[in-house]
């Protein structure tokens, strides 16, 4: 018999159509020695509550060992709904039962299933233009056309959105990520949220909004969510921000509806969530464990923001651009005329690596910007990869 | 703004299209106090080896910590896939490197994933008949079709695979679960297999063999795989049977060009897999604690399966048919004219929970068989569980 691949094997269209991440094939790359990453989304593992979870783990297993080694509800463990729910009423004003709430394998799973259960193959949705690379990889999984609307200092340009609504008028939903955007570290202001929430009634079009920053505020005060002011949107939060990327564990907060379908989506996807990380982030969140540990992460993010922009200060060309996020983990960068993908090669020789801008537009034809990561590297590591990354923009042609 | 759904939501064709799976229904009865459920295809909460997760978790968060609870690779922890390839290979003759394997989300992602790699919507795909209701929702939700095969006591009727061949000349792949089948829990012999891959050959079609229950052998022989007799065979491994199904982790071994569409495939779907679930596992395998439990669930099941049979032959009328498997979980119960679906309420009533036989049939036309699991209840649950079905099959009319 033949050891070697049958000749007639193909792949289905979709299959070839899929590209990697570019968040993804860096990863590889960052673990050269001496390199430099502000590439990847990555958490610092300084925040991570080890201590808390082993406390957690060990006194879970003890109490509820059988169950939480055993298969799981596809809408999550029950403890850990009611605490959401809990949570999300007293912090973020947002008024769900614990029904109303479906856990996902990461907010990733979350994204691929809103494409798929409301955009049939080529029916086209609503994004900010640049938006989250994860997100195009999921709404293409699909097959799930994105229009991007470009955004200004205060989120979502609504008259570029209105604009976009005459060309495209039955959108399946609008996609955004209101608080410190990936990429562009951009918070829409209450206006403008308030706005968006007008046109999606007035049109009848359903809100997805993405939070997964939400809760790591460094500066500026608190903008109530879409979700908050209208109940009808479909929310979606994560742990991997506020405990572990790792545990894969995230969330969706929807209308009855939208959860009957996003569970049985589930149930052909990955039947459940796991109940390891499910028992360990229902403790975190009940027994306070997250209240305390929370304000540790944004002193920890807000110390090396504030690093990062002042060494973009000291070691940037006065001509490059950049955002002042007032939280979560990004910083986007442009330089008018530069071509950061023709950049890109140059900056893994010099040992310092950016994601291309042109990773979080889905026709990727904005190459003048690259995002940056500030919350995964040490001190000495911010100063000198901007300095790097200051002394390749100095010799790069534009 | 409006707190009620916008009168203009639409879900997609896929989302209306699909169903709840029965088993999972099946889980929300299950818990009603003297209820017997032979339905999920739980493992006995005995087989978890607690003290050994224990001891694990807390060395790995020590050693590991900080990876542990980080975003991991697409294809999963390096550690893993070297156990993985070694014992694959001491075990089973299975030839792979640990580049030839990704970690799932569960064999039910590794499922969904193959369909959609593979076929196209409205393409077909071979499997016996009846099958995996996991296996026929995944399918579903990428709109594979299912062509099923008929089975005898060797498996898969390979005259009635070369009759189907005629109908259907070009499936995407022929899928089966040779050892121990859910829910039949019949063994494919091994001239079957034999001619199994010789027609596949034959026809340049790719086989995935899905291999949940293999270890878990109770008499009788190993069978080599599919796999270890022809190196382009997919197969699809998980640790909820030898583990923790909780822990939601399963892998593929399959040649480079499927493992990059799933590596493709599964960044869009959630990313990556748990990294507690992986370090967990890895030190599981590595360090012998899986060599020692095995033999432990092995003289475990074994027992319950004898006790159930035994009930069988002491409760059941004596034309009701039944399999004798020699592994896994499952026993498949036919009654020549009977109607397991309408018996099902009747048995809620009497408070005994099988899984109806139609569920396992993408085209739901059978209805005279059950799928009875025996591993994970009680001895006294077994026998009275049997009891209780022997007079539903009594009183109720063919």
């Amino acid at each position: 018999m033949s050891m070697n691949a049958p000749a007639k094997r193909e792949f289905s269209k979709i299959a070839n159509l899929m590209r990697p991440s570019a968040i993804r094939l860096l990863l590889r790359v960052a673990n050269q020695p001496d390199m430099i990453s502000f590439g990847g989304g990555l958490p610092n593992p300084e925040s991570f509550p080890l201590d808390d979870i082993r406390r957690i783990f060990d006194e879970q297993l003890a109490k509820n060992g059988k169950k939480m080694l055993q298969y799981g509800a596809t809408e999550g463990l029950d403890s850990l709904n009611i605490a959401l729910s809990k949570r999300l009423k007293e912090k973020e004003g947002i008024v769900s039962e614990p029904t109303n709430i479906i856990e996902t394998t990461g907010s990733q799973e979350a994204l691929y299933m809103v494409g798929k259960i409301f955009a049939n193959p080529g029916e086209y949705v609503i994004t900010e233009a640049p938006t989250y690379t994860g997100t195009i990889s999921a709404f293409r999984g699909s097959e799930v056309k994105m229009v991007g609307v470009e955004m200004d200092h205060y989120g979502m340009n609504m008259d570029a959105l209105r604009q976009t609504l005459k060309n495209y008028p039955n959108p399946k939903f609008i996609y955004v990520i209101p608080n410190f955007q990936n990429p562009s570290g951009i918070t829409m202001s209450l206006e403008r949220r308030k706005e968006l929430l007008e046109i999606a009634n007035e049109n009848g079009i359903t809100i997805v909004e993405d939070d997964p920053y939400g809760s790591l505020r460094f500066a500026g005060s608190h903008i109530p969510s879409l979700k908050s002011m209208d109940n009808d949107v479909v929310y979606l939060g994560t742990f991997s921000k506020v405990l572990s990327p790792g545990i894969r564990l995230g969330y969706v907060v929807a209308p009855r509806d939208v959860i009957d379908k996003l569970n049985i989506t589930k149930q052909a996807l990955d039947l459940a969530t796991s109940t390891v990380s499910e028992y360990i982030a229902s403790a975190y969140v009940e027994e306070g464990f997250m209240d305390k540990q929370i304000p540790k992460i944004i002193d920890l993010y807000r110390q090396k923001r504030d690093l990062m922009i002042e060494s973009f200060e000291n070691y940037f060309p006065k001509d490059v651009e950049f955002t002042r996020p007032n939280g979560g983990m990004f910083i986007w960068v442009t330089r008018k005329g530069a071509n950061t993908d023709k950049m890109f090669e140059e900056a893994v020789r010099q040992k310092v690596l950016y994601v291309v801008g042109s990773a979080f537009y889905p026709d990727e034809d904005n190459h003048e910007s690259m995002r940056l990561n500030f919350t995964y590297s040490s001190n000495e590591q911010i100063v000198e990869g901007v300095k790097r990354l200051g002394k390749l923009f100095e010799v790069t042609a534009r």
